[in-house]
This record gives structure tokens, sequence and C-alpha cells, in this order.
């Protein structure tokens, strides 16, 4: 496989081919290179006021988010396997980047860029380090309600966030409530024209998303040059405000401009290696690497199954992980794969991961010739950019759903999105993975048992609450319908203490084990105990209908040599042996309820 | 309920009738009384040594101990459901004890003895918030291999940290490396008098517990009078120790003792209220509470089990956080049900908490009129008591168990005994903790997924790896032995989207769900890309066999409305009706293995 290219035809694209991951890059062919230069077009017009608007959410400066674009996207091109997806700075990692470094460094500072490129370094590192271990799996401890939460109260915090740009006033805050105490403090220093820009931006924003692509279409323009008409709003936004500004004079009336932005390709840097700083920033590193790669990982993955490809999440991982890596030595802060980008860019008719190379140059040739024509740019007009795009991403009905559907996740939800909007990102997206795991062992941990009798004329067994079946006074058989594990443990000790206790008659206990797909130590050493106190009260214990790997595991114990009664294989056999005395049993008017026994001192 | 009992003849402890948990005292009887005086003459003599010494361990004066043992013993005789359960001082909780407060305030001092109050309070606080809000089952956090690798290893941290009391010399440390160095550096200052009575007293009870009692059943003594006196063996050695340091005057040659102490009931203490302690305390609080639950409900059960009764797990909770509340306040310190106590309580024929009041007035009467006598008691001997009694605790056997049985179990076992030996009581057993909770989501986020097929000539399906059964190349049927819940939903995804880009002629799929009994949803929506996705490539997605429960919820949702395919009632079912082209497959050479799809750009 290292190789195979030898014997095929030089292509445009020789640079790459001694890299291992692109396979694609055997077949690539002017089809390819055409859809691919198209979605990068597109996209780069879509990227580049995006670019500087993330940018200016971390705290960073402009030119940072341009550089994130470049770099990264190359990397991700080289290692990672989606064909579509189109990486740089996003929305909530942004603004979780800004959430991670403003307690530590002031914002402005020399230090806090570091921060920025030290927390991509330690993302990079992170998510790198999860793909070579195959660690994937830690993502799935972020649930979709928790996710959803937090990306809706995210969208909340980031729109709140801009509003200083579009009133033009200082504030501060990374809660809701700090945010808006601080907007209310510093109202009175409106600045009129800022927000006349701002609120002109914005309008005219969310009229390109709803009203201008409909009214292309009805003027007779293809499908495909208004979606890319209506992708370029923003840049026109931006460049209507930046020479409204310039030819008004308007920066001397007060209106914050972008200033100053270096002219050239993206610089080398190196994040800072100083232990405090990585101590301080791994814990929000980790919840970016895990939320980026989240989010990436189901925009790829909804890509590929459109076009019946695959993607690699532990492939993924490496790619992402190699991408921000780059960010680190660039100039720029934490990337990942965006949604609203990645769906362009495939729409647009990407083929392959040459186009976010292409869309990397595209972002190179602005950093150098367009970075002078942006120092008009009027921030209010990229706060309007971030305002309506992350509008998109507030969406309650997570909490109708949830709540229809299952309380638990509601809780889970409920709780991420108020605890992210009143104690900020960190907080609320820890609080809510702790949670539904925490709601999911309290859930397992009470599993559904079943006492269940024999349907007469068969030999299937069903649960005596539900059905009119036959039973023995002197056999009690329960069915779990949960694998045994040390959560849940205890709970059957319970169960069968109780039940037992209070029944006098019964002389064996069947545990029906169709259901139960693993038992761990501690369940076994519960079992064990189960058996035991059984002994104690001259009640045997069986079990019936023990799945092959389980029941290999309990013949690598003593559990079996100690277990008072037998094995059955089928429930139906259990019952054939233990139960002389079978009797009908109706749900409504159980023949045999629980008799308490006399639990008192003789004499 | 209330006031069953006026009609009935007034007894004995009528004092204690108005309280609603003593059911047992409407059938109190001369019976019952005979058999609980003589249990708790046997606990008393065991208690006395055994309170002092634990004290010592908690870095508390002796008679912290011995009021410890008293207020709290009469309270969980109250509201405690264990009829045979003996609280007080243990090992493992006097060790934690002395673990949280060490790094806060210095051994000796007033805010030492505060401190060990407000964790008391704590503690109690934590268990009666436990029991009254139902959250007994936060204890199933606290794994079976989890609880025995932290006991056997904070065995082996007290017996270690006695020993500097069997040499005479000061050291100090909260891990084995510290405790090893600490005592290495000051093993020069050994006191050869002290370690001869530590040696010499150590010696003589583990003689006592292996040696005395069947050469007493030999002597011709009847069985529990061979007990009593087996157990009076550590008084025996505090009596003779004691008498030898007055009489040759050893205290004048630099032999510790334990010197004054008050003579007297319980002081009323109140504990501090300071959140900045609090604070400091509360995670040490937490686990003390856990731990003493999980321990005292185990043992509890099993003496429960002998007789047939019941114990009730939540109204356990409240009766030890009254214990610890009551330690609280009356010159104590973290207390719980002791595993050897509570069996010699049992064994000795102890029939209603009764029995724990009358130990509570034995520890009263010590505490007024045995005092002055142990003035010249040395704490050798007391270290001897705790070594021999603690080193019961250690049983390695668990990690032969664990590894023999599941290598998961094992690696919890294993990390908790050598981070609770090389880092503390708290820092082990909460990364034990942690560790078998993501060890068991790790498990349970890679279900085990069979492609099935149809056992010829049945209605039954079977892994197609494993057995000769009918498939269909279009139809792709899978079976997934495992809820469906947030942690393997993406597990789902990656599966079903790899099975199915890999191989094209695949047109149904079919997900059996006889194994799932819940879907939460993360999962739910996991199911809905899955659905989508195929959707995308023309393939339909199906169910069958979905319990009753998870429809139900299912069909709260609209995820059945954007099914592309049916829900089926059997697999069979959805054989007959999917299958046209139905050929044997052989699990050794599969008739249809993955094709790959071509996968590349067309042109």
């Amino acid at each position: 496989m290292k190789n195979p290219e030898k014997s095929r035809p030089m292509s445009a694209i020789s640079l790459a081919r001694y890299l291992p991951i692109l396979q694609w890059g055997r077949t690539y062919d002017r089809h390819a290179l055409t859809g691919d230069l198209l979605a990068a077009v597109i996209v780069t017009i879509m990227l580049i006021p995006q670019s500087l608007a993330y940018a200016l959410l971390a705290g960073l400066p402009p030119e940072a988010g341009l550089y994130a674009s470049i770099a990264p996207v190359i990397l991700y091109a080289i290692f990672g396997t989606s064909r579509a997806l189109a990486v740089g700075p996003v929305a909530v990692v942004s603004l979780m980047t800004a959430a991670a470094i403003d307690n530590i460094v002031e914002q402005g500072t020399m230090g806090y860029a570091v921060a920025a490129l030290t927390l991509a370094g330690l993302s990079g590192a992170i998510l790198l380090a999860m793909g070579l271990l195959k660690l994937g799996f830690l993502a799935n401890f972020l649930s979709h309600p928790v996710i959803a939460g937090f990306i809706t109260a995210s969208g909340i915090l980031i729109a709140t966030s801009q509003i200083k740009h579009i009133l033009g006033v200082r504030a501060g805050g990374d809660t809701l409530p700090a945010m808006v105490v601080s907007l209310a403090d510093n109202l009175i220093a409106t600045n009129w024209i800022t927000l006349v820009i701002g609120i002109g931006a914005t309008g005219f924003l969310f009229w390109v998303r709803k009203g201008l692509k409909p009214m292309l279409r009805q003027l007779g323009l293809g499908p495909r040059l208004a979606d890319v008409v209506t992708k370029a709003g923003p840049v026109l936004a931006v460049a209507v405000t930046t020479v409204a500004v310039w030819g008004l004079g308007l920066d001397a009336k007060g209106v914050q401009i972008v200033g100053d932005v270096p002219q050239g390709l993206p610089p080398l840097t190196l994040p800072s290696f100083s232990t405090n700083l990585i101590g301080l920033l791994l814990l929000p590193a980790l919840l970016i690497s895990v939320i980026g790669f989240v989010e990436s990982v189901s925009v790829a993955q909804t890509l590929a199954a459109k076009k019946r490809q695959r993607i690699d999440p532990d492939q993924e991982l490496i790619g992402l992980g190699a991408a921000n890596i780059g960010a680190a030595f660039t100039g720029g802060y934490p990337v990942t794969g965006g949604f609203a980008r990645s769906v362009v860019n495939f729409d647009a008719g990407a083929e392959t991961p040459a186009a976010g190379a292409f869309t990397a140059i595209g972002l190179a040739v602005a950093a150098i010739a367009l970075t002078p024509l942006i120092y008009f740019l009027p921030t209010a007009a990229l706060a309007a950019t971030i305002i309506v795009a992350v509008l998109s991403l507030v969406d309650f009905s997570i909490l109708k759903r949830s709540w229809t559907y299952s309380k638990a996740d509601f809780v889970a939800v409920a709780s991420t999105i108020a605890l992210t909007l009143a104690m900020g990102v960190e907080t609320g997206v820890s609080t809510g993975v702790v949670l539904s795991i925490v709601l999911h062992l309290y859930r397992s941990s009470r599993p559904h048992i079943a006492e269940v009798g024999l349907v007469p004329g068969t030999q299937h067994f069903r649960n005596i609450r539900r059905h009119t079946v036959l039973t023995d006074p002197t056999l009690l058989t329960i069915r779990i319908d949960e694998s045994l594990y040390f959560a849940n443990a205890r709970f059957l000790e319970d169960y069968v203490a109780d039940r037992v206790a209070s029944d006098c008659p019964i002389r064996n206990v069947v545990v029906m084990c169709s259901a139960i797909n693993e038992i761990d130590l501690s369940a076994l050493e519960s079992l064990e105990a189960i058996n035991h106190r059984l002994g104690m009260m001259e009640v045997k214990m069986h079990l019936s209908e023990v799945k092959g790997p389980v029941m290999d595991r309990l013949k690598r114990s003593h559990f079996l040599d100690a277990l008072t009664g037998q094995v059955f294989l089928s429930q139906y056999d259990a019952m054939q042996t233990l139960a002389p005395k079978q009797g009908l049993n109706h749900p409504d008017n159980p023949s045999h309820a629980a008799s308490t026994c006399s639990r008192s001192d003789p004499g």
C-alpha cells in the first residue's frame, strides 16, 4: 500500500501523494478538481468575514481567525477522513476559548494570544492521543441532549456577548446574568452611529438568510448562483459598512473599527510550555476537544452517508488533532469542523479534501492582499455576522422533545442549559455530562424485575402481574431485565431479601437470566450473598436460561459450586422440576400474595 | 399505627414506645432481655479497649472513643432497623478521620477535636439527607471489588501507622511510603521497653485469636464461655500491661502512656459551623458516610437474613445519620456499624437493638468508673489491639478472584489498592469509584452486536458467525445485546454506517430489539440519524421484536413516522416479508461477505 501510485500517471496533487491517507489522491481528476474549486470559492467567501468575527468572539485580533483557517485546514485535508468537512474557527469553540482564557490572562495582551496557542496545542495533543489510543469512545459520555442543550445555551451566550459591539460600549461577563448586568451598566454610553450600523447589518443579514434566496430564484437566477450570492451576504455587509466608515469618517465619531491587521502569511508561533499555564488550561482543552470532535464527527458522518462513503472516527481524531497543533504553531487558536460551512462545501460540490486545501489558499490570499482593506471595518458589522450565524444554533425544541420522551433526559438538558447560561460554558457542560451519567446509572440501578409464571399450554413465562399464569407457592421465579453490575447488585440483594423474608412458603428461588448480558464481580458477589442468605432461610437458589458468555465466566468462579440449587437450561425445565403444586394465578387476584412470616422472638 | 400499643400492657421499655421505629418494643419480653443483656456484656468487654485504641488511630484523645460508643449507639437503637448491628468507632473510618483532619489542623490541638466533631456532624447530615431523599442508591457507585481493595489497603495503612507506638517513636505520614520513610528516620530512637510490651501484647493477642479458643474447648469449657474468655483477651492484655507499667514505673523510662482521661459522662459539645472548615471536610465526610453505610448495610443484611428478618436501607441511613449527629454533640467522631462486633453481638444472642442500648450503658459506666484506672495504660498495648484487629481486614485474594473473573474488575481493584497505599485513602477510594464507572461505561459502550439469520426449519434466529442459517444478500439483520443509551449510541451509528457502506446489495436493515430494555433520547436520535442516512443510501430500516415499554416510548416520538421501513412483531415476520432470495450461509464460508462498493468519484 505504500507506493501503489508508482504505476499511475502523475497528477496535479503529486505533492501530497507520499502521505499515507490520500487514497482519494489516486483517483483525483478534472471532475473532482472542478467540484473542489467551485466549493472552495464559495466557502472562502463565507469564511473570510466569519474567521474575522469568530476571532473577535474568542477575544483575539482578527488575523488569528484567518490564520486558524489556513494551516489547520491543510493539515486536516492530509490526515482527515471526511471528504466534505470544512475545518476552522467555529462559534462555540471560540466562545469556549474566550471563557477558558479570560479568567487567566487579560484580553488584548501578548499573554492572551499565547494562551490561545497553548489551548490549541493542548487540544491538538489530546485529540491526537485519543486517536492514537483509540479513545474516541470517551466522546460518547456527551449525550445528545446534553450537547443540544449546551449548543443552544452557547448560542444565547454568544449572541448576548456581541450586543456590546452593536451598542458600541465596553462590557464584560462570562455568564448571562453578568453580561446583562454589565450591558445595563454601560447602556448610557451607547454610540448611536454604531448602533445604526449594527442594527442595519443585522437586519440585512437576517433578510439575506430568509428573503433573498427566494427572491433571486423568482428573478430567474439558477439555484447554485442564488446560493453563491446568498452566501456572499456577509461579505457585502462587511464591504458596505467598511466603505461607509471610511467615506464618512465614522471612526472619528467613536465607531469601533478593526484597525491595523498585519499583512502576510501566518507567522510561525510557539505555544507556552509553562506547566502552570498547561495545568490551568487542561480541563478547558479537554472540553473543547471533546465537544469539537463530537460536533465534527456527526456532521462528517451525515455528509459521508449521502455518498455512501465512510469516515473513521479514530482517524478523525488524528485529523482534528493535527489541525489544532497546526493552529498552535501558526498564530491560530482551537479549531474544529464547522456545521454550516461543511454543508455549504458539500452542497457546492466538494468531492475531496482538496477543496479544503483550496479554501486555505483563498484565505492565505486574503491574509496577504485583503488585510489593508479591512482597516475601517466596523466591529459592529462583524458582531452582526456572529449574531445572525449563532441564532440558528438556538433551538429550544429539545426541551419539549425530551420532556415528552424521557424525564431523565429532560433533567439533563434543562440543567445543562440553565447552568451554561448562569455559570458559564465549562460548568454547564461538565455538569451535563456528570448528570447524564448519574441519571443513567440511577436508571440501570433499579432494573425492571418481573415475577413470572407459566402461560398455560405453552413453554412461555410471563409477568404474573399482567397475565394469568401457572405458579407454585413454594417457587419464586424472577426475571431481571438488565445486565447485573455494581450499580444494581445491591438492588437485587434488597429485592430478594425483602421478597423472601415476607413470604414463608417459598422453598425455591429461580433467577431467570435471559436478559442478562453481563455479570460483573460485584454482581457475582451479590449473587453469592443472596445464595448464602437464602441458604440460611432454607431456601434454594437456582438459575435458568443463562447466556453462553455469562456461563463461561460463572464457571471461572466458585459460585456454581456454592449454589444451593441447580442451573436449568430453560425456565420450563426449572418449573417442571421444582413446582409440584402448580395453580392458576390471576393478575388482579393473586392466589399467594406475600404472607408475612412471624418475624419476632419466640417464647 | 401511631399508638397501637395503647391496647397492650406496659412493659419495661415504655420510655421508648412513643418513638416510631420501636416495633420490636411491643413484643419485648424476658427472653429478649436475657439475650440482649448477655450480648451487651460481651460487646462491652470487647468495645472498651477497641474504643480507646480507635480514638488513638483517629488522632484523638482516648475518651473520644468511649464517648462515640454511647450516644450514637442509643440513637441507632432508636432509629435503626437492624437488630444486631453494633455501632461505634471502627478502624477504617478512624483512619479516614485522621486522614481528613491531619491536613487541616494539627493533632492534639483543640481545633483537631472540633474538626472531628464537625466531620461527624457533616457525615450525619449527609447520611440523614440521603435517607430522607431515598438516595441510598448512591452507595451502589462503590463496587464490591473497589470496597474490598480499599479495605485491604486501609488495613495495611492502619497496621503500619501503629508500628510507631510499638517502637515508642514519633513518626507521621498518611501514605505507605511516607510512613515507611518516617519510621526509618526515627528507628534509632526506639524505646526497647516499649518494644517488648508492644511485641508481647501483639503476640499474646494473636495467640488468643488463633490458639486460645480451641485450647479452652479442649479443657472442657462450653463454647459460649470459651467465646467470652477469648473476647476478653484485649481487656486482659490492657490490664496486664497497665499493671506492669504502674508497678515497675515504666512511664519514667520513656514508655508512652494514655495519661489523664477525664472522668464522667460524655460532655455536650458543638461542631464548628465555619463554612471554610465545612468546605474542606465535605468530600471526606461524603466518602466516610458512603463507605460506612456500605459496610454497615452489608453486615446488617447478612445478620438479618439469618433470622429471616428485613432491614430497610433508607431507614438505615437515617439510623446511622442520627448516630453520627449524636457523636457530633457528645464529644465523639464519625461512627458506623462494625463488622466484628456486630457478629459477636449476634452470636452472643442479641435479640433487639436494646442490646446496643445496654452496651452504651456499659460504656457509660466505664467512662465514669474506669478512666482513672487506665492512666498507666501503655499506648503500645492499644496499638497491638489495633494491629491484631485490622490484619483480619487484609485479604489479597480479591486480586486473584478478579483476575480470574474479569480483567476490568481487576484493574479497578489493583488501582484502588495501589493508589490507597501510595496516595492515601481519599485519592484511593475516589479513583476506584471513578474508574469502575468509566470501565462499566466503556464495556457497555461497545455492546455485543450479532448479525443473525434464520435457523432452517425453525422460527429462531442465530448469529451467522456461529450457525448455519438462512440469509438474504439484500437483508441485513442485527441483534444488539444491550440497552441503547448515550454511551453506545454512536457505536451503533458507526457500526451500521460501516457495515452498509461496504456492502452494496443491502436494501433492508432490520434491528432486532429483543435484548433492548431501554432506548434513551441520545439513542433515539442515533436511530433517527441511522434511519436518515440509510434513507440517503436507499436502504430501508426496520425494527423487530420491540419490547412493550420501549414501544410505548417510541410512540411518543416522531421516529416511527420517519422510519423508512416497518415495525415487525417478530423477526420471522420480517424475514418472510423482506427476504425473497434466501440462501444458506455457513459460518466458515459466508456466502455474501461484505463486498466493497465503488466509493470514488465518477468520470
